[in-house]
């Protein structure tokens, strides 16, 4: 069987396990103190032309979101999210239990909009209710939809004005990037926000997200941050061994773009079977609606979720995700199968 | 320059990088539901003659003490630590970020005793105050000493007649049940505390540490505490190939011993020179006292920390940690060098 | 100017500043124990018929609906609530600053609904979301309708058969009870929860909200909880003499009797210049539908909030409060304004 | 039997209630936005001379405490406190279950030293650590002593020098200013500090206490922390009542004054009868040292509480408080069986 459950089925590309042999021995400072790290930092920054952005790096993504987005507020103040977005729904509560509502507003193709904020800030004037101070958005987000370079410039640009800072959790970034839609690269995002994450694990790492602020006024005290919420590695070099070797090529936007292209040769064969999408495909996570008989023939042989309900009470939508490490043959052999059960 | 600043200062043993390579393409499922994870559970089960413990897998120790402790207590509830203690002053305050107070007692030799428990539990018997419901101790300590078995089931005890749960840091607790007066192994840690944590970082792991919940009635949700504080990782494997290594065999306590051995070596030498200890070595952390003059000569050869002060004024404690990668060659040169210097 | 903002904008029923002088100088202990406290606590429990019932009391709405709410909580888990709930959106994220998530959900005409509970327990059933634990819903509503007793007794039930706590926030609880519709009485609200609050501050009381617990399991340390968030008062009678007077006859009912027949006269006479309103007018909130320039007229003479908008964009719903302290010359100079202007 | 238990065992001063009968009917908007807020505002701000200060009223003093610490703070910053300050030890955990650290330092006669705070200053000075950023002092103390004005000056230079907060927990501030060596006023206090509260609790109110914030630069956005907490109250006026009858005139010292003379009565004669004090009596808390036979008998007639061990074991200190409505024959009959027992 062959999974499309997930973009983290497999270990870590194998650049990187080559970097953690060649660079074993070699002794370095703790906490973040180590060459690796500088070097990943110095990566990053050169890659989104930032040099005085500032670069940190965690083991998961739920560390990251809820150690930036708590530290850009104070005790009263709230975050805006999409219904859908990770750190509302799927984080079991990680923002609130550092003290922060989260205004939920509903997303558009999974997408926050400029007048759902517009919305918050214009109904939360008064010290009866939080004090809303930051958006937060996935970019690609989680139902594989995309922020065009126009949707990010103006969700910054409602930002700027009502004074929120605008953090975009990048779990799956690069798939953004490098989605066939795309018109923005990295250099964008840095320009369209405050903070960002660059997520590793979804992209071939081992482990590990790096943390970006381009933002000067965020980033005094952010190791605090970290230290207090239990995200500064004391052997850090285990992640930015890793995002060396992401960024001192392109590995990191091949890895993403080799897991588009196979997300969009399972749609291609897909739509030639006749189906519909919940939404376009364009990153490595696809939403086909199958008949639930389809899809129960479906899961004997491959790995997927089911992710909703769909509009006809028979049909549902599933959940498709390719990665760096998709095979192949498990694209055909789902293929075939979809085919002989059509 | 060699280093002995920490236990982390290298990558990974070997073995555990060989088994990155060998399971690196075998799929799995995420958040610790994947077989490495089932087999590490196992094996660590298994080591301590527990089947009805827990076992769950997190990347740092703080991530580790602040979830297990949090985990313990009502809102209303406290732990009780020693005032060197990890939790307590290393940690950025983040027992008290999940809204706890630590009661603090002072140490003995770093270590907690059963009268600085009872001396907080009858003092603390009103809603004025604080109910402590916890106690938090390291094995080995944050100065090197370690609990015996009587001192453990001592605390223990105390623990249980007055209703509180005992937690061990176990970051280093490989180096503690093979130091050289050690009277117990892990069956005797697991079966004197309600939870505890093995520590891999700082033991030839790449990156995490595990925990291990002994008490039945505290399994229960534990990974939604895990989740909500960032600590479930999507790829779980990441640390759960490592615990299968370090488990499947003996390799987690002969790296101890390793490390072990090799301060022992450092101290025999350092005795022989003349010199004292703040206590007396016997795991991975020793810390001797040296003139100032003399400190100062070898840093700059040798990477290490000044401890603390010492008694005389012209005198310090440094640290000397070693660890599993520690060469022969590095101890050498350092003796050689305190020899020249003295 | 006469005041229909709420029902705080006088001081206290007489009978209550008489018995503050009456008291005024017999010595009694402090945080809650005193014989008012006592005599207090069992004369509401005589009330409720509920012998075993523990009674608290703090200072204010928003003090007693955050000390209750997170005292059912364990960190992961949070509390259903309406999108129109006081503790959801007027309370400036207090239950989310003690760390639980608030499961929001839509309301119907105010009120929750067990389909809604039922919605969020069955989408939230692994760690990866918060675990719902509690609903809290307000009798009367923020819109001014009120739960009839057999809406209370089912949404009891869905909550028994999904193990999650009710707890009723009565700030306005004698104003339910006296409705027009009302088929229950303060013993079947205590039935139908877990635990509830009877509101002083708006209810002829100087200052002041009960809490009553009646699950026995929950009332253990309960005062902890208290403590800690500042909400155990040191000179307790300051609201404890008030609720002797106000439940050791009948005040505290006809005080909410009172200020529903004010809202009904008021309702009465609106309803004869042929307006509408959001919803049936039954206690001493009521919301009127007005053309806009006839809420600016009003406005010159009488105090009251607009609401909200209305379908048609050139009205508007306003809200009118009566308390136990309006007087008569105040309805018939708003009627007899309103006539003027429509 | 006579209390000294505490001085909040009455009422209030009939002034106040009378000052609530007067003002009763008069209506006013909520949430402090009424005329009485205002006016007490204007009046503490002239008697301070500080007209930009802010000044906001809550009912208790852990509240006060407990807002006014956690807004100070971002979350990895700590408060620095004695071991005795009542917000160290009896608050039940309030300010760590705001998320924030408490550095505790040895008292010296229950005051903070500018030692201390350099000692915790010097020993923070990474991220590992939390982040002191406030101090908070009592004035006076937990064991009736009283900071000096050069003791204040010192401790406030040794704040501003080290960018530190500095804040004054005023619950018994008015028996401070009126103590017998007292050599400043509430214009000095307000000097030396960035805030502070005045108790009105135990000095006459029935309910309530002030917080003054005189730094500008923490007065915005303050009423969402109050807000947030619980402590913003819908009929304000229950507090502000009272307060503006306190600093109209000078009813706020008068009642000090009256408390510690009454104090000092007690005192003389128990110094008459040979007994030595835990520290100098010199407010309305005073800490005689009485044989444990004595005290027994003492306690079959009089209220008291037994405070701690003495250095002798057949020794006890005991706390006896006076307040505005101690009355002489209180003092007497306690004054004739310490002689009679003595």
């Amino acid at each position: 069987m062959y999974f499309f459950f997930d973009d983290y089925s497999e270990g870590a590309h194998l650049q990187i396990l080559e970097a953690f042999s060649r660079t074993n021995f070699q002794q370095e400072r703790g906490y973040g103190m180590d060459s690796f790290t500088q070097e990943a930092e110095r990566l990053i920054k050169e890659k989104i032309k930032k040099p005085k952005a500032a670069v940190h790096f965690v083991s998961s993504g739920t560390h990251a979101n809820l150690v930036c987005i708590s530290s850009l507020l104070k005790s009263y103040e709230s975050v805006v999210a999409v219904d859908s977005g990770h750190a509302n729904i799927h984080e079991a509560g990680a923002v609130e239990a550092t003290g922060h509502k989260i205004n939920v507003v509903p997303a558009v193709a999974g997408k926050m909009t400029p007048q759902a904020i517009l919305e918050i800030v214009t109904t939360h004037t008064d010290e009866h209710m939080v004090k809303p101070k930051a958006v937060y958005i996935s970019q690609s987000t989680e139902v594989g939809t995309v922020y065009l370079k126009s949707e990010l410039q103006k969700l910054h640009e409602v930002c700027q004005q009502n004074e929120l800072y605008l953090f975009i959790d990048g779990a799956r970034i690069g798939h953004a990037v490098m989605s066939k839609n795309a018109d923005f690269d990295l250099f964008d995002i840095a320009n369209y926000c405050d903070l960002f994450s660059i997520g590793g694990t979804k992209n071939g790492a081992l482990i590990g997200e790096a943390i970006v602020i381009v933002n000067p006024g965020l980033q005094e005290n952010f190791r605090y941050h970290l230290r207090q919420r239990g995200a500064l590695l004391a052997k850090a070099r285990a992640v930015t061994v890793q995002f060396v070797e992401l960024f001192k090529g392109n590995l990191y936007f091949e890895n993403a773009k080799y897991a588009n292209d196979m997300a969009q040769k399972l749609a291609v064969g897909i739509q030639e079977c006749g189906y519909q999408f919940l939404s376009e495909p364009v990153v490595n996570q696809i939403f086909p609606i199958f008949p639930n008989g389809v899809i129960e023939k479906l899961q004997k042989n491959h790995g997927f979720y089911v992710w909703s309900k769909s509009s006809t009470p028979d049909h549902s939508v599933v959940r498709l995700v390719t990665s760096w490490a998709t095979q192949d043959v498990a694209i055909e052999a789902f293929l075939a199968d979809l085919k002989k059960f059509s």
